[in-house]
């Protein structure tokens, strides 16, 4: 047996006694880091993951906990607004039906968790790790899947990694529609705030802007598409930036609906009706979107069903069933209400 | 000793041994009953549960666990906006920075976990229990206490259960705020839209509402008050309903933003003008108040520090710790933005 090996197929031979021996260590030390038990010294542990990972050693699953007993943990880079929450109540549902409870952890912001999250994760292994708008290293996820727990990415915010179930909505479609919306009604300057330009979906939803305009024949301007993070106050940064210019567009395509709000809140501080002067198109349809004065028109992507959907496919693979399909793009569908109308 | 004794002070002498003997089961069996083990009948379980309640059997708490495996249970009646998330992002903050990890559970809208949740939480009994706007019964209430499991209520629905910790803000405060700013701008006939009068924080909010117009010698018209539920909805008909009376209020003090968004709603569907003819207060301060259009008057409850200082205490109790206070309302401030104006 090399002690290197560059083929990904999993080690189905190797033993913990066979690592043990390798590491010099005991089997009940490589059975603790596997278990995630705080009492290994940190350089033991880096020499015992490091040879299982050579090994590409794979725990077979354990029988099932009983039910009620088990964890999922539920992964955000940022807990915000009323979008995290949609998608917590679809985890949250389908979790409770199936008698696993929910564990939630914030990243702070960041878009991989840290190190620190996993060592602290594994000291009480879950089921299962969703996470949301973020992924796991290529390192983590080994870790992960060398102990049998399976992950899904809800939203994912770049390349699915191979092997990894993801859950979606169709972007590119809904940046289609909402486009094809304000160009059927005559607009012919439509600005866009998009989300961030590192994420797949803020890509896809602004091809599909794109594609609406090439289809109608009509040339994207692109001074008017400026970057923003989904977030209210970039939404209102840039409302500012795009309604001060003398050729301003007539219609605004905003990345989220806080996006929007902030596109609304500059409107109106500028003295922009909307949507007489301006029409705006929001993405999300929160329950936000409905109230907001003028009701927003918006592109629907259902949150908490993509959240539920993750869920029962994270169940799924807990409990050695394949899920149909590992890439999931849920129906967008636009949602007009009052923030939209031809130009004056 | 007696079976059945009405002194509620813990009984101290009483060991599993003896539970089990009286109740004629084997020891191991009143040691699953306490950790929540599935594998024992209904009928059995009942009897130790029983026994264990007529001698206020307390364990002894164990050694604490290891630093990254303890879970707290937060449960709310209902998830939903971004009032939970604020509460959330306090619990989860904390919970973290202690080495914690948060179970989430919903209700389904009930204030009264059914006896489900308990038997579920049991399998895994967490460190603590953190309820929102709902309380556990006193039975439940025992049975977690016989386990040495602490819970602190935030936002407490009604009154607080005797030895329970709560966590609130000062509403009787908010409501005299409110209410305080409407009269000095000159409004003399003001509405407002309360929350579900079973809920000690409503009721507090609209006596606050009521001692305001005391002390500055305006009777109330009771007329204007209508029964709501936190919810926007609820505050869209009750904005209706006032808006639509020929003698309408010059204002109306809405029982949360949610609401608050409601009665815009159904201002500018009656055309009638925010702030020039109605002035709107809301209260909670979420972040959509800044960004509603007008920017909405309210009054700031600290939803995330309250979620913080509940879990705070409830790690404080956790570890043995008494907290300095077992009831503590943060302080409520009125923040003044654009949906208030002097009347017409």
């Amino acid at each position: 047996m090399t002690s290197l090996t560059t083929d990904p197929t999993p080690d189905k031979g190797t033993t913990i006694a066979q690592i043990a021996q390798e590491v010099g260590v005991s089997v009940p030390t490589v059975s603790k880091v596997l278990n995630g038990r705080a009492d290994v010294a940190a350089a033991t542990r880096e020499r015992v993951e490091a040879a299982l990972e050579r090994h590409h050693y794979q725990r077979r699953r354990a029988a099932q906990p009983m039910v009620g007993t088990g964890l999922i943990n539920l992964v955000f880079h940022r807990l915000g607004s009323s979008w995290s929450m949609e998608i917590i109540r679809g985890v949250e549902d389908t979790a409770a039906e199936n008698n696993v409870s929910v564990i939630l952890s914030e990243l702070g912001g960041v878009h991989r968790p840290p190190r620190t999250w996993l060592d602290t994760t594994l000291l009480r292994p879950p089921l299962g790790v969703l996470t949301v708008a973020s992924r796991l290293s290529p390192a983590q996820q080994r870790q992960l899947q060398r102990r049998s727990i399976p992950t899904v990415v809800i939203d994912t915010d770049g390349e699915p990694p191979t092997g990894v179930p993801t859950v979606g909505s169709d972007n590119w479609n809904g940046g289609l529609l909402a486009t094809r919306h304000l160009l059927a009604l005559g607009h012919r300057r439509i600005g866009a705030v998009s989300g961030p330009a590192d994420m797949l979906c803020s890509r896809a939803r602004l091809d599909g802007f794109r594609s609406a305009h090439a289809e109608a024949g009509v040339e994207v301007e692109e001074s008017l598409i400026l970057p923003g993070n989904f977030y209210v106050e970039a939404g209102y940064h840039a409302g500012h930036a795009l309604l001060a210019r003398p050729d301003r567009p007539t219609a605004i395509f905003a990345g989220s609906d806080m996006a929007a709000l902030g596109v609304l809140r500059a409107a109106h501080e500028l003295g922009v009706n909307v949507p007489r002067d301006l029409s705006v198109v929001g993405y999300d349809d929160l329950s936000l979107a409905a109230w907001a004065t003028p009701a927003l028109t918006t592109v629907r992507q259902p949150l908490a069903e993509m959240g539920a959907l993750a869920t029962t496919m994270l169940i799924d693979l807990v409990a050695g069933r394949t899920p149909h399909t590992r890439r999931v793009n849920l129906a967008t569908e636009l949602v007009v209400r009052e923030s939209t109308a031809p130009p004056a």
